[in-house]
């Protein structure tokens, strides 16, 4: 396969790669030559080629942290305090692992046609997911929920310590061994397994340190909740006597094995600790900005030296799976933070969504900027679009802060993933989209019904709005 | 015209006056009726049926404050300090009058298949841009620059007060008053204007008080940039001994008769006392989160009773004109000020969009709701997208929470102004996109070419990228 385009984004070095009318040549899934059209017209034989002549390519998106099934739960859970007490707390439990599937099937629908190519799920009973997504073609890197916190937790107040039940943890920690064993290398590769504690107050410290040596003997990755906020930190100062980031540092899980997600409750200078221990971060900057207001401490953190990725976390709160929107948040909401318009620049961003977001999630070694010997994820950006027009090469290129701060991901093109073209022309080719809609509707109307009496009983500031006609 | 929606949101009432199943029906223009279809079926006979059957109808979205010439630069003005000189600075002097037109075209297309119907366009020589508008068939409120300090302002140190040039003021509020005469009503009334002294630091206090009074005596608005930061500010405080929203309340000038933009550098306090005058604010919030890093305190502005509308203001810096985008950012960027999930929920900032804003702008009569009376400007927005699926109605309603923060622009479908439809499934009917964007790109080369001295004299952050390959 070749593609020929107009402008390259191959995403190597220090900045973007740029290469004007560049082409990338495939062999049986991997890059085997990047450069001018030029140079490589004349050499290869192509037995497809992908003309994208007022284009951009460059490599899929990675979103590296994901809870695909709650899709099934958009729009229900914003605009509220205590986001799993009143916004997804009325739902989650009518979502049956039907109801769970098609959630998680339209999330890879919406975010493959935005240009998403690695998929870092993180939930529950993961095997028809990792079924579905190896059938739709793309790549994921799928981590099990651990916890030995039982999902039920009424009649608990705020300062009580949770309860541990070892049997949870044993059985959670089986189900994530058995993903692992099942799934990982699976379909030519594409599917990877990470492990899972829910967060460090979720699992005892025990059970902490097994689940690391676990994932240490496999060769794999810790992704891990961690500085989510007060209720966190409250646990964590009440069973040990410091602070969640602190803790981990004492018990030797900040360190290259380890992925955390959020900080949202850190301080710069624990961001920065856990950094310096070559622990990597995800950054979700829409769902941290809507569920909690807050921007997490990602600049600390890359200061320090820090490789940060980005995720989009959930429907039910961000309220979409498009990573073309979490690198304009991430932009802007870190120049906010900042108070300084020069912070998180448009290539920064986009270098977080490819090849910096696979180094941070142990792939850099395999996707994330277009070069040779790299697997073939890429996709292309249609340019004539009015939102991305005009196009500039001098004085300087717009193309990048035009894909950062106007592209909204439906000018997504073409996606490939391991050579294959998943999506042409902005068509999934590998799955029915229009079914995976249906049938996802079918679900909500089902758990909508189901969940009319504990939204009620909970009553937050989405019941009192729809009572009062504002929704 | 009948248009029938499944889910109409006809912004009356303090919410989003939700009907399932609605029609509404247009005669000449203008709405003579809106409620549930089986209600409204069979009292009319329509000649033009616009059936949207999985969609939301909604009044078409209100962008009150844009500078959209500037859309020829979109995508090189962002990721810098001092956004005048690193940014827009080395371009803007090579824009031509036809430069101009072309950038303003293609700003209404891209905001116009985006679901806005009435453009705030503020900008020097706006005949042609009228002109334009009239055929593209959009409502558009503008407002000429008014100004007694010159463009050119090389050799003034930054403490210096502003000369003022009593003939620029005279020529560019006679344009002012020229472009009232021949536009303010035309098009079928579609068309009105604004007078626009460009900041209290830009005029003397006398033709500031001049202009008011021709304003007032015309039966129309003044639409000035406020608080908009510390170049303002020093100049304000070095001239009359006070800060800009002190000296504008000082001299009567905060009324009802006033639209003030931006507020970037004003307290909550003055917010508020702005807001206690009784004059109006446009809020900018992807604009001002790219080039200062703020959020405006538009929380405390509607606290204190005042009305807010958006405004998507220039693609360099910010870098669409998307009404979808100011919605989320809005919200978004005020959760994170407030850090408070809570504050500005999807259904204020719809609201902002809609009817809000139509009362913002002096519109509040005219459009902003689907109710009889109101002129026929309206958009439906097709939910079947992945990223606006599922829909629930019960136990709450997820459209509006979906349209503020997943919506991305593309999902709209059919535009209506005045009764006429101007897109239909996506495409633009009035105007030719594909050449406009072609129109946009030849003017962009040859400004490109034109500004490569001056963007490498003036040395800002993206020529250090672009030089090192980071663009």
């Amino acid at each position: 396969m070749l593609v020929r385009g107009a402008h390259l984004l191959t995403m190597q070095g220090e900045g973007v790669g740029y290469v004007a009318d560049g082409a990338v040549v495939v062999d049986r899934g991997r890059i085997v030559a990047v450069g001018a059209w030029a140079e490589l017209a004349g050499e290869y034989e192509a037995e497809q080629v992908i003309e994208a002549p007022h284009h951009a390519v460059l490599p899929g998106l990675i979103d590296a942290h994901m809870h695909m099934h709650l899709a099934l739960l958009r729009g229900l859970a914003q605009d509220t305090r205590n986001w799993m007490l009143y916004g997804v707390g009325p739902f989650v439990p009518h979502l049956t692992a039907e109801a769970r599937l098609a959630g998680s099937k339209l999330a890879v629908v919406e975010a493959l046609k935005a240009g998403t190519t690695t998929f870092g799920e993180y939930g529950p009973q993961l095997e028809e997911t990792c079924r579905f997504m190896a059938e739709a073609g793309v790549r994921a890197q799928v981590t099990g929920f651990i916890r030995e916190v039982p999902q039920e937790m009424s009649g608990f107040g705020p300062r009580d310590l949770y309860p541990f039940d070892p049997n949870l943890g044993e059985k959670t920690l089986a189900e994530n061994i058995a993903l692992f064993e099942q799934w990982h290398g699976a379909a030519d590769g594409r599917l990877r397994v990470l492990f899972g504690p829910q967060g460090p107050d979720f699992l005892s410290r025990e059970l902490l340190l097994r689940v690391k040596e676990v994932a240490r003997e496999r060769g794999t990755l810790l992704h891990v909740h961690t500085a989510q906020g007060e209720r966190e930190t409250i646990q964590i100062e009440g069973r040990y006597g410091t602070r969640p980031v602190a803790f981990l540092d004492s018990i030797g899980y900040l360190d290259e094995q380890l992925l955390v997600v959020h900080l949202t409750d850190a301080t710069e200078e624990e961001a920065a600790l856990v950094a310096q221990r070559g622990a990597r971060m995800i950054l979700c900057s829409g769902s941290i900005g809507i569920i909690d207001g807050i921007v997490p401490p990602a600049r600390a953190f890359r200061e320090a030296g820090g490789l940060v990725a980005l995720g989009s976390d959930q429907a039910p709160g961000n309220n979409c799976h498009n990573l073309f929107n979490e690198m304009k948040l991430t932009a802007l909401f870190n120049k906010i933070r900042a108070r300084n318009p020069e912070v998180f620049p448009a290539w920064q961003v986009l270098r977080m969504a490819t090849i910096e977001g696979a180094r941070t999630i142990g792939l850099g070694d395999e996707v994330g900027s277009l070069e040779p010997g790299k697997q073939a994820d890429l996709i292309t950006v249609d340019l004539r679009h009015p939102a991305l027009s005009p196009i500039y090469t001098e004085p300087m290129r717009n193309i990048v802060p035009n894909l950062v701060y106007s592209a909204r991901g439906n000018e997504v093109d073409t996606v490939v993933v391991d050579g294959r073209v998943l999506v042409e022309r902005g068509r999934v080719l590998t799955v029915d989209e229009a079914s995976i809609v249906a049938e996802a509707q079918q679900h909500a109307e089902f758990v909508g019904r189901r969940a009319i009496e504990s939204f009620q009983a909970v009553g937050g500031p989405n019941a009192r709005w729809q009572a009062e006609g504002r929704l």
